[in-house]
């Protein structure tokens, strides 16, 4: 048996025209009057098809992983073929300056995009997806001349990008990096270090990769001030912007890894490597948020696709597998037994993954309207405003959604039971491959320790009270609907809604209050609040996905079927998983005693 | 970097000598009087060095798998003399029958010996693992010519057993089971089908394999009620008892997995074998529960294993590793940053790890009581109520610890960061070995409508009223504390176990009134039912090695660093895990429709 993957475009184009209306943001965006709902629709459905026909089948094989041989990687049967198609039909460009041969759509679309590259195929998905932190980190600060001698090919595909940030002491505190820039008298650099952990540092599918790498100037301020950032091509590039001769940059080896196989994972060793300086000395840290924050929601959409490429695999499994007869009567006398979808276990696991999958789509939709702004707003106040408003959401689906499509994906190997541990039925895989999201591109810790630091407290609540008003001011819609006993689900759910969000602005105010005193409880309550957030985040995602299906139903439009299971997976979604935040509130305000008390020699 | 392994014998003595007064138990068993304080001491020290020394060397090169070719299975380099040694030392026989070699200790040693082993290195502790199912097979229902033939050398460890069940379309469900058993005139049986994913069922390690076998006699009842029982030894035995001509069975493949690689998941062809009946015609199934207690709860402990494991690979990491500065103040000036152990969630990670695998394995204690006085207490009416005691702790600690231990694992790899998804760290492996655990011997989902239905409404609430009691007659002792302030955490403890275990009562009944209109209510409530029993089952746990902590520490016995590392750990689980006991509340009375409303067409 193999995994095969159905694209939720239709899922998408009710989230991009009905439930979030992204026409009416596209209207204050530079570029924004080409994404027609004809093109969006066109886009995301040919995308769809793409990732279906050509990557899905790579997805299994591509498992047995990439070679390396003194220095040169290999990448999995069929991948390399796969890319060209990729770059030959344009997909690369699709959100680039055109003034560098992109498409000039908005983020949104290559974001949508990118959750169903990463479900259809997560390890492949990542060469193209690194080179787009690259384009996004030389379009923000690179040079004219840099732009035009790395961007074209980098948009077009034809080479390929990197982010090195790591190295085996420090991960997240790159205050502690060793890698050195010695300045030279041409203005380029020389870069000696070795980086590790480098995704897509190596491989067969392009002439030229662009490693975009960190490292210290020597007399440089210490700690992480004293980082610059450096473009490191694996080729020099020829004055007719041909590739020309090999830079000082190898592949040392490739890691083992638990999943994503086919993505080389690469020590990369650099050595009197000439570099070129991105924006100005001492300043590359900075230039980084512009690239973790574009990563950040990539990954965050990772965990869409875990759930979602689990959750097709589980649930076709469950209509087919018979085991056992249910308890509430037999549902398929003339069989064995009844498949195992008439189990209310099953179908729990099953509502599960689909509640994190169409709700995490519809959470990664609504910030990447933010995303959009960001990068095209018509107005620098716009362009900073979205960036704050991009912030405050960027640790709460890149944690948040990361944990539970990792979560939804082990649901999915208990679907199938014994079957889910081996290889071939391709289910394991995806909780191997998915365990990479929360790690890479900051832990769920650091995620945390980002959201109720930097984006709540230090933030002195506005960006927290801005969401929650968002959910108010939404919630205050359902009024209407409290009369029509039809619909008194719906109105308990804006009413929940609504208590949820006074709860998350209460104990934001009282984690604040405590780290005051000591700022550990800060720490201590970091991870448990970022769950809490996702969760009423979620929750507020599918409120608006049923009232919208609620309007639909009521007035006659759309495909019956389709809204009623956004119904019936909203009240699963407010039912069965959201009273996790009644365990989150308490654990948010345990005594940090019981944390920090015991010494550590007692470890 | 390898991972290394210290064996818990203080922590096992803690429970084994003062939490649970083993030694009281003993006495009330026919074979208890063996099993002295210090000849339990002495087992579990030599266990532990043995585990210490010999196993888990083997544990991360044991990753690299089992060879098949052509029906020859090898395991990994170094398992068969491990075994050697193991078999040499006499292990095997630790809890067997006397009369066939055994040493005839109680259970409970050997189920605090096993979770060594399988913490130490879990593939290969499934090999003597699988043998003590057969052994317990044999022991209860083989005739006395049977156990003569295959007990001995069961026990001594120069062969070993397996159970054969699962085939490739029915797993849970062995009503569907095709393999035929047909009674030939000398009154073997020759069996004939294909059983899938058996664990050791083809190895390297002992000259024979007695493989226990699920098979249907023709003509007989359908369903589960027309299995019966069969031991198809590998190599037919001599009438000496040696090694004879080579049976029908082979092994056809070994299963790529997740994890476990180096026990060899195979394949086996029965053609025209021969078999011998174990107990009566079509009574294979009731037998086959004597072999499930044994293995449920070996399986519990392999969780307890997977949090031990990984708690000390990541405590041992936590304090060596240095990343940024304590929010509450620099912790390590002389360093470039603070090892990761002062960060307050890396410690909430470690203590998860930590309360689960110290409450898990006192759980594990707890009920292998029950397993003594089932196998060898004194009176048939003590063995009765003993097995209806531990069949009713088995399915919460099977699938409690299983997911509990499974959770734990990832934390492990989430204090590594990506280090933790390197396979040279050795912590991924934990995560894919332990997955198994939740998958095997009856999924998560199984445990927990066994426990709901079987255990709980068919049993009329009469075990879960005998546990509710022992949890609030041990309650009842905290009072005399109350008045001492220095207690006062202490008795909070006390009346949140007696809030909890009414609250535990309550859902049962509404569950089961639910389910009287409905029975799907019993399956939808299963799973979340199951977790909120086990959370209790541990805050009991936690309460009791509390309660020992500080009455030793009030009388100034013991190793106050380990008392007060108790205390600290029972603080954390009650302040930051059991409120988990409140969303899971919720969950369990959610509306049934919340889960069966969605057709299945929509799935």
């Amino acid at each position: 048996m193999a995994i095969s993957y159905s694209a939720p475009v239709k899922d998408l184009m009710f989230l991009f025209d009905d439930v979030m209306a992204m026409q009416e943001n596209f209207e204050h965006l530079n570029d924004g009057e080409l994404a027609t709902p004809d093109v969006v629709s066109a886009i995301l459905s040919e995308a769809g098809k793409f990732c279906e026909n050509e990557l899905a089948p790579l997805y299994q094989s591509g498992d047995e992983g990439c070679i390396w041989d003194a220095g040169v990687v290999t990448t999995p049967t069929g991948f390399k073929e796969a890319y060209r198609k990729f770059v030959d039909a344009g997909w690369t460009s699709l959100s680039g300056d055109p003034a560098y041969g992109g498409q000039g759509l908005p983020s949104s679309i290559m974001i949508a995009v990118n959750e169903m590259l990463a479900t259809s195929n997560w390890a492949w998905s990542m060469y193209p997806g690194l080179s787009e932190g690259a384009v996004a980190t030389l379009e923000a600060h690179g040079t004219e001349a840099q732009k035009d001698q790395f961007l074209g090919k980098l948009i077009s595909g034809d080479w390929s990008g990197t982010m090195c940030l790591t190295e085996s002491h420090c991960g997240t505190d790159l205050g502690q990096m060793k890698t050195r820039a010695e300045p030279m008298d041409d203005g380029s650099y020389r870069i000696n270090g070795t980086k590790i952990y480098i995704s897509a540092g190596e491989h067969d599918l392009t002439d030229n990769i662009v490693h975009i790498v960190l490292a210290k100037i020597p007399d440089g301020p210490s700690g992480t001030k004293g980082i610059s950032l450096f473009i490191i091509p694996k080729y020099l590039v020829a004055a007719d912007g041909s590739v020309g001769e090999r830079n000082g940059v190898q592949c040392g080896s490739i890691e083992k890894k638990m999943g994503i196989h086919g993505n080389a994972t690469c020590v990369l060793h650099f050595e009197d490597a000439t570099g070129f300086l991105i924006g100005r000395p001492h300043d590359g840290m900075q230039s980084m948020f512009t690239y973790m924050n574009v990563a950040r929601i990539g990954t965050a959409a990772q965990g869409v696709a875990a759930a979602e490429l689990s959750y097709q695999g589980a649930s076709t499994y469950a209509k087919e597998r018979l085991a056992m007869r249910s308890l509430s009567g037999v549902k398929n006398p003339d069989g064995p037994a009844d498949p195992i979808i008439v189990h209310p276990d099953v179908r729990r696991m099953l509502l599960t993954q689909r509640a994190v999958a169409e709700g995490g789509r519809a959470m990664v939709v609504y910030a990447s309207r933010f995303a959009d702004i960001y990068r095209s707003g018509k107005t620098e106040k716009a362009r900073t405003d979205a960036e704050a408003r991009l912030g405050f959401c960027t640790p709460i689906l890149k944690g948040f959604l990361t944990e539970m499509g990792f979560y939804s994906a082990n649901l999915g190997v208990q679907v199938f039971g014994g079957h889910g541990y081996v290889r071939e039925w391709g289910m394991e895989q995806i909780v191997r491959d998915s365990k990479i999201s929360t790690l890479y591109e900051g832990t769920t810790g650091i995620q945390a320790i980002d959201l109720i630091g930097r984006k709540v407290l230090m933030d002195k609540f506005f960006q927290l009270k801005l969401f929650s008003s968002d959910i108010m001011q939404f919630a205050a819609q359902f009024l209407p609907w409290k009369r029509d006993p039809q619909f008194s689900v719906m109105w308990k759910k804006a009413a929940k809604l609504v208590l949820l969000t006074m709860k998350w602005r209460y104990l934001a105010m009282r984690v604040g209050a405590r780290s005051k005193r000591n700022r550990d409880n800060a720490g201590a309550a970091s991870v448990d609040f970022l769950m809490f957030s996702g969760y009423l985040y979620m929750a507020f995602m599918w409120a608006k996905m049923s009232l919208e299906a609620h309007k639909q139903l009521a007035e006659g439009r759309g495909d019956a079927e389709f809204l009623k299971a956004k119904i019936h997976t909203a009240d699963f979604f407010f039912a069965k998983m959201l009273p996790a935040t009644d365990a989150l509130g308490k654990q948010i305000l345990a005594p940090l005693d019981s944390v920090m008390q015991m010494p550590e020699s007692s470890f």
